[in-house]
Formats: structure tokens, C-alpha cells, sequence
């Protein structure tokens, strides 16, 4: 099953469009509790109303040299049927991203990860050849500081639009195995409605809900796709951090049921795109 | 002492403006020999010769699990008069980068990392707030696809320029502590020349001679700073996997040896931009 597919099934079966990003911060976690205990606790709370997770590896490498393998068992945790993006926002030359897709598809068995573009097509083709995983290139990300480059007015193809526009203009022609999808943070709503509507098929992961003040109501308005599966919306913190007492798993499956609960009232809302 | 004094102290001690990119792919190196092993035997055979190393951690992350031990390891060989730039090419939103910059300078003792600037400033701003720490941002990076987006003519304070030329006149701006470089391949000499042309004083880390291509004379023409210590010029493959053989360590030393005094040899035939 490819990663499309595996989002569509674990969608519709769990109802929901949200993602749980992975990123466990040891000084926001309840004391005493290792950070495998911590992800096997929120897991086991929270895998049927999810449609994905996402660890992010950032948090893993600042364990110290144990990260990766801790991030390996944590992978392992997860129910089979839920797809596992690995945000890492890799992006080398081409015989450094080969070991990059390498490590996170081969030996970690992620389903998806997230590519930075800044290096051009020859650093996403190592991600791109694998056809079954799904790659996320960035394309307008959810934080201040978006700005500085992504927003630049350029000149692609006799016409002027922001940098951002054009690198989802690339992904699409990129985009001949069907395993592309972009990142756009839900701190920019206009923004993401104008990617969802030059983009009504591409899979759009959306961070910046929750702590970051993205707001759930126009996210799902906005990036709501013309087919389902289309659309994953991602919350970490808020989550996460719902409690740290020794209720943490309990608050965080609570803050997780809300959340997804929220998104289907605001897709229920939606005219429908797809039947 | 910081990073700045040095890879100046390195480069004038070794009389080299020569880095080794430490990227063990195993399926290059002597059989039966451990990664550490190898990296020990490379150092060993080319500390004298070189003003700095560069792993690229894409490399140590793809041995798995334990790849970041062997890392860190690999990191403590290095004789601590010779700096260690960390090619990481990181970036992420601003807690999640924070992450990545303790993982790296904290825990791994690293003296510089490589950062993508695609998100904007908020995303280089927990690297950049280490002082004693070089952060080189990616410009115009070495590889066939630097085209796609580095080259895009944007509109910047009213002039149009390419994207990699804002990004070197941002990351001047930024450079409030001093400790912020350029990564500009050696691959567009052009691009190269106009860089250096426009920063005199930024620390410049050129990958791209050797296997790839760059010219050595046209770089380090091109590359040259008014200061010393300020162009770093990286070669791996040519290096490292100069001979298969048991004699691999000696080959590398020949490689590097030949690599710094060709390098040498274009620095004397340049005009003195400094004393």
C-alpha cells in the first residue's frame, strides 16, 4: 500500500484529517518518564483518532547519540496501518539526500518525510524515487520568518508570484510518480487558500494549528482538497503538553478528541468537494 | 577562542585553506574496516594538512541507530586545534531549530554548522545566537539543481537580483555577532567571484572541487578574502577514497597533501589582498 493510500484508509477509518506531531520536549513531559514511555503512552492514547503521525527528527538528535535509536523504537510503537511522516526538512546534494532518504525510508521505515527545496530537484529526487513513500516539499512554512525569502516577488516563466507559488509550481511538474504533496502552515490563510486552489489535488500537510495560533475553522475551509486524503492537519503541543501530571495521556487523548472532533465540524460545513 | 580565530589559527599553522568533508560511505571504503576506524585513519593521515573538517551528517545517519555515536566519537578524534563544521544544513521554525543547534553545538561540541535558509531568520536565529559558533548559511549551493530556485530573479529593496544574492545581502544583515559565513559552490565559479565581490569580509565554505567538478585555481582566485581565514575550501571524495587498498590512509595523505599545495601555489599567485 503506498503512502496515499495508507492516508486514505487510516482517514476514513479513524475520521479524521489530524496529525499528531511527535516531539517530545523532556523539560514539558511529566518528570521521571523517558521519552519512549512518554510516545508509547501518547500513542496508545490518541492512534484512533489520528490519520498520521510526525515526529519530528530535531527533537530526537538533541537526545544525544541515543535519539535516533529511540526515534526507531517509537516508529515500531506505531499501529501498522497509521502512515508515519518523519519531518526532517532534508535537502543536500543528490549523493548526500540518496543517504538522507536512505536512512529515514530504508532503514527507519517512514512513510512520508518532509524536503527542503532550497537545493532544487536533484536534492528531492533521492526522496522522489521512492514511489510508495510520500514527500512533502516546503513550500510555505508556518512561521514568521516565512517572510525573508519565501515571499519574495520573483520572475519564473515571463510572469512575476512569490517564490513560494513557484516551488509548488515545480512540485507539481515534479510530481510524475504521484507521491508529491506540499507543507503550508495554517499561519498563513490566505496563502494556503491560494495554494489549495492552483492545487486542488496535491496532498497538503498543515502545520501551525494550536500553539502556533494557526486557526482550525479556515485551515479546514481553506485547505480542504478535491479528493479525500488530501488534507492532513497537523498539532503537536497542544497535544502533547495537554497535562503534565500523571493524567498526561488521559488530557492528551481529551485535547486530541476535541481537536479532531473540531476539524470534521468545520469539514462537515464544507460544500462538498468529493463525494 | 572562537570559531573565527580559529580556522584562522588552523589555516595559518597547517598553511592550508583545505577542509576534508569526513563522509564515510561504506560502500567506498576498505572492506572489512569499521567507520571509525576509517575516519581515525583519515585524520591521523591529514590533520597536519588541513584548516578544518566537514562531516556531513547525512552520512553518519545513514548507519543507522548508533550513526550519531560514531559521530560524536569521530567529532572527539579530531585534535581540538582543528575546528569541526558540522553539515548539517538545518533549519526548521524557531523551537524545533533550537533543537537542532543544542543537538549540534551543545552535545556534539561541533564549531560551526551549515543552516538552509528557506524559512527565514527566525529559523537561523537559535544557531546564530551561539557567539563563539560559525553558522554558514547556504547561498548558492554546488549542485546541478542550485538552478531551480537559487537562481530566480526576485525583487529585493526595489532592484531586482537573483534569490542567492538576497540571501547573502540578508545573511550581512544578521551578522551582528560576526560569526556568520556563506556556503557558495565551487561549481559556479561565476557566481563565485560576483559573491566575493560583494562580501570581501564574509567567511566563504566552498564545496565542490574534485569529484564534482570545481576548478581549484578559478576558486581559489575567485574565493579569496581581504582577511586570511576566510575561504574554507572542501574536498571528500577525491580525498578519502583515493585508493580502496590497505594504503588508503596513505593515498589520502598524498591527495590531500597534493590538493593544499595546488591550492597553495594559486594563493601565491594572487595579488595580496591582505599582509
Amino acid at each position: 500500500m503506498n503512502f496515499n493510500e495508507k492516508i486514505l484508509k487510516a482517514t476514513q477509518k479513524n475520521q479524521s484529517v489530524m496529525c499528531i506531531g511527535l516531539d517530545p520536549d523532556p523539560k514539558l513531559m511529566p518528570d521521571h518518564l523517558s521519552v519512549l514511555d512518554f510516545n508509547r503512552a501518547i500513542i496508545e492514547a490518541t492512534a484512533d483518532l489520528v490519520c498520521a503521525y510526525k515526529p519530528n527528527i530535531a527533537f530526537y538528535e538533541a537526545l544525544g547519540t541515543t535519539g535516533l535509536e529511540i526515534l526507531a523504537q517509537t516508529r515500531k510503537i506505531i499501529p501498522p496501518d497509521i502512515p508515519v511522516i518523519i519531518d526532517a526538512k532534508r535537502g543536500d546534494i543528490g549523493n548526500t539526500s540518496a543517504a538522507y532518504a536512505s536512512a529515514l525510508f530504508d532503514i527507519f521505515g517512514f512513510d512520508a518525510a518532509t524536503v527542503n527545496p532550497y537545493l532544487g530537484f536533484d536534492a528531492l529526487e533521492p526522496f522522489i524515487k521512492y514511489a510508495d513513500k510520500g514527500v512533502f516539499i516546503l513550500c510555505r512554512t508556518s512561521n514568521p520568518g516565512a517572510e525573508d525569502f519565501q515571499s519574495l516577488i520573483c520572475v519564473f516563466q515571463s510572469r512575476t508570484r512569490p517564490l513560494f507559488e513557484i516551488v509548488a509550481e515545480r512540485a507539481k511538474e515534479w510530481n510524475t510518480r504521484g507521491n508529491i504533496g506540499l507543507v503550508v502552515g495554517a499561519t498563513y490563510p490566505e496563502e494556503l487558500k491560494l495554494l489549495r486552489q492552483q492545487h486542488p489535488h496535491l496532498p497538503l500537510l498543515i502545520p501551525g494549528v494550536g500553539t502556533q495560533g494557526g486557526d482550525v475553522g479556515l485551515t479546514v475551509k481553506y485547505g480542504l482538497g478535491h479528493e479525500e486524503g488530501k488534507m492532513i492537519i497537523n498539532s503537536s503541543r497542544q497535544i502533547l503538553y495537554a497535562s503534565r501530571g500523571s493524567d498526561f495521556a488521559e488530557a492528551a487523548r481529551k485535547a486530541a478528541r476535541n481537536l479532531r472532533d473540531e476539524m470534521n465540524r468545520f469539514r462537515a460545513e464544507q460544500p462538498p468537494k468529493y463525494s
